[in-house]
């Protein structure tokens, strides 16, 4: 395994709010630093920001470049000039998530400690980073946003993890949010979820190189246990009927593919493999040179925490009571991570709290991943729900292009 | 993690064939050894036999305590005198699968080699063992069955890697078998589930202990990759349904339950845990102690060649040509894992083989692991069929006990 590390040359957009937040466990974090990325131009009556919510190993380079990977932002097709987030029309903000490892403050900041010798040092936060939940990553993008001198998010959209975020959004600021777009996601994780999530973090733990989350002191890094957790996260993002589709049982040794499937002259336990394990591997290496094991512990703990009902004796609804934001919720058939039934929870919810909400299952056979790949339906679900939402907010539709 | 190793000191019941067999990889295995235990009485007409065929990490010891673990034996609700499989009218086999840890020939058996200064010694297989197919562990189970005198089983029953292998019975014997039940099975392993098996197998190679599948040589064992690869696979043999009833998001501290849930004051990445995961740390640390790391590669391997079509241009059908032996397909509503759209595949090509099947889709919410847990209406199809299968063979009603 490439034990490449993430360039520390890579110099990210961000702000510093040196007073820092106080986070759902009680503990103050500060500063807290917030990397973003902007595109298209805020209206003169600051009235037509859209805020942009990553998944769990997203980040801010939502529609340009990834200067990390060089690919293509992740959600590129959706968010541009004339495209169904338009930036010739909208002002996109999307930032790293709080213990993000793309400029946002997390387990790889650096802080201060003070030695035994009482020699004071910096040294990245690693397994000491202060638990964080959703609504804490809400928080900290809500300092950006007034920052930014937005008082009120025209739309605050996002899928899986960023659906999560979506509903936090409106739950804890329903002021600030005209507009909510949760996609592929729902109101708590669920058992499942959380057992997926925790054979990852057990697959980091495993490995020699995670060195108790100090592995900056070695120079290694746990590629081979973080490898394994985005393989096997990677399986629950498609559907089997696309991994049907896009691999079958056909089968490659080396990097060549081998005509007629797998045959029992070819066998070997360790040799001839099978496509759909050469695109796993390749996903599991490439991950690594791209994101943080500490990182991967903290968000996905965060997810796992996920749960509107909690303070409201488990009711979802309770954090809705009186909200006025319009809310389109969207799933897609053939996800079974999140699927459609945890969807039809939100919207139940949003419903006895008597809110303005639409729902639309977009039919897909992609799984998870189909918020992020091509599915016409669901690009003129964003489309029409922004148009409408517009409408009703008093939003110009003339374009903004040239202010 | 423990570093328990199985002991050495459990002595199995086998049969030794030292002509050993010829495997599907072209490959002669031999001596080949099959441990394994039988159950109830064969008829004078050697014509009441039943072999079960287990599962991934199943083993021999159907119906009496499993003298490793000291657990009950993994089928005692279904096998034993007046119960679905009775053991009072039919006689029962079951063996340890050909590449298995439980006394069946597989990388921990030991073979001699010589080494460079031309002195022979004995040394385990480990990842030098051949690859086998579900078909080579039906060939040894065939040789077995020959020497204990019986050349025609009554049936042949067994769920998921069990049930590829009644497939596999059934497609190379079909003399040799009057009825078969293959249970939460399919034709040919799918690419989501190739998938998962991959995900394990990396998860043992991430492991340093593996020590490139020598790990003998250093007395340890890769229990950490072994207890992740355990850890996603039991997520896969349960539902989300079974996953939320049993657990939903209840939380404990160490071994005590916290009351009232999942709250913000208790949060801490690593402290506090889901009793979800706490269920599933369980189940990985005492697999290790009853699993042998390479035969849990040799086997996933094997489940994933398996095709029935392979050699009939894709036909699934192809096999089961002027077959006359009886099936009953099974399913159950909640598998994922091999779910009814698999087992119809089986139906309709036993269907274009005019073959006699019935299929039986049982109602549950359990999972892939319905098979062995408590469902009553799974208990009557059992019983059902092989009572009209038995009618039909002309086997006595009688049972025969004291024989």
């Amino acid at each position: 395994m490439d034990q490449t590390v993430i360039p520390s040359t890579v110099e990210h957009t961000r702000s510093v709010f040196p007073e820092g937040l106080t986070l759902d466990c009680g503990s103050v974090l500060a500063p807290v630093e917030i990397a973003y990325r902007t595109y298209g131009t805020l209206s003169p009556e600051r009235n037509n920001a859209i805020l942009i919510c990553h998944a769990l190993t997203g980040d801010q380079y939502v529609a340009e470049t990834q200067p990390v990977t060089g690919k293509p932002g992740w959600w590129e097709r959706m968010v541009g000039p004339g495209k169904p987030i338009d930036t010739d029309r909208f002002f996109v903000i999307c930032s790293n998530v709080l213990g993000g490892c793309m400029g946002s403050t997390g387990p790889r900041s650096l802080r201060t400690v003070t030695g035994e010798n009482g020699v004071s040092r910096e040294e990245p936060w690693g397994t000491d980073f202060p638990p964080i939940t959703i609504r804490d990553m809400v928080r900290a993008q809500r300092l950006l946003v007034k920052q930014l001198g937005i008082d009120r998010l025209f739309a605050v959209i996002g899928g899986s993890m960023g659906g999560m975020q979506v509903l936090e959004w409106a739950a804890t600021y329903p002021d600030m949010v005209f507009a909510a777009m949760p996609i592929a996601t729902a109101p708590f994780h669920s058992a499942q979820n959380i057992a997926f999530n925790e054979v990852s973090r057990q697959a980091i733990f495993a490995d020699p190189d995670w060195h108790g989350g100090r592995y900056w002191e070695t120079g290694a890094i746990p590629a081979r246990g973080l490898a394994v957790a985005r393989m096997m996260a990677h399986i629950t993002y498609l559907s089997e009927e696309a991994l049907t589709r896009k691999f079958g049982r056909r089968v490659r040794r080396g990097d060549e593919p081998v005509a007629g499937g797998a045959t029992p002259g070819a066998l070997s336990t360790f040799g001839e493999i099978f496509e759909v394990e050469s695109y796993l591997r390749h996903q599991g290496s490439t991950f690594v040179r791209r994101f943080d094991a500490n990182s991967y512990l903290t968000i996905t703990r965060a997810m796992d925490w996920m749960d509107l009902g909690m303070e409201h004796d488990g009711d979802c609804a309770g954090p809705f009571r009186e909200t006025r934001t319009r809310f389109c919720v969207v799933c897609f058939s053939s996800d079974w991570l999140f699927p459609t039934s945890q969807s039809r929870v939100i919207v139940r919810a949003l419903t006895r709290a008597a809110a303005n909400v639409s729902f639309v299952e977009i039919e897909s056979d992609k799984g998870h991943d189909a918020f992020l790949l091509d599915e016409p339906d669901f690009d003129r679900t964003v489309e029409g729900f922004l148009s409408g939402a517009a409408e009703h907010a008093g939003l110009s539709s003339r374009t903004l292009k040239g202010h």
